[in-house]
């Protein structure tokens, strides 16, 4: 089977989900380019790419909440990555103390209200 | 609570994992623009922004196996979206004919075989 993953189309970077293999969940989404791929397979821990700091940065490193690779996928265009894990630590991968990043419920009446602001949604 | 979503880091755009709401498996990830936001809320199944065809598509409008949202949630950092779904039709999400997308398994053997190419992992 052919293993390339395809960097091409945000410039050098993928999308990489993150769910936890027991339950399901999903955690959080970061992104990664050629050299977090390589540093996740090879130590076995998620890396990403901070777009914002422009580096890498192995999640957990300092808070102990690391994420340890069990299994990944790569989609049917292979330009986004599932990578499933287990959470070392406490098991809380959310900087603010919460084991997802997804801690934010939307309805959909908070978003349709946000239409008359171009560049975002609003409630 | 603030119901922003922040479409400035990706000029524009918001990846959107999906997820089965009765199972758990994610199914795919796609981007939405503003515009595709509003119409996935107002009209109930998911839309999502093409990057390559520079325009929106309802998933699933012509093979029917639309994505009938359940429920939304952002991250902590209000830049990525979670939509947990119902797929309609045969629940085939995938235009290979799979439920998911991510039906390809990487190995890190795999991944770590491409370091040699600087643009792409290839094994």
């Amino acid at each position: 089977m052919d293993q390339e993953i395809d960097f091409r189309k945000m410039r050098g970077l993928v999308p990489a989900i993150v769910q936890d293999v027991a339950t399901g969940e999903v955690l959080m989404l970061g992104f990664m380019n050629h050299e977090a791929c390589e540093r996740t397979f090879s130590t076995g821990f998620v890396t990403f790419f901070s777009r914002t700091r422009n580096q890498l940065w192995t999640k957990g490193e300092t808070s102990g909440n690391r994420l340890k690779l069990v299994a990944a996928a790569t989609d049917c265009d292979r330009d986004t990555l599932l990578l499933q894990v287990e959470v070392e630590g406490a098991g809380l991968v959310c900087h603010e103390g919460k084991r997802s990043c997804f801690a934010q419920s939307l309805s959909g009446s908070e978003i349709k209200k946000g239409s008359a602001d171009a560049g975002r949604v609003r409630s």
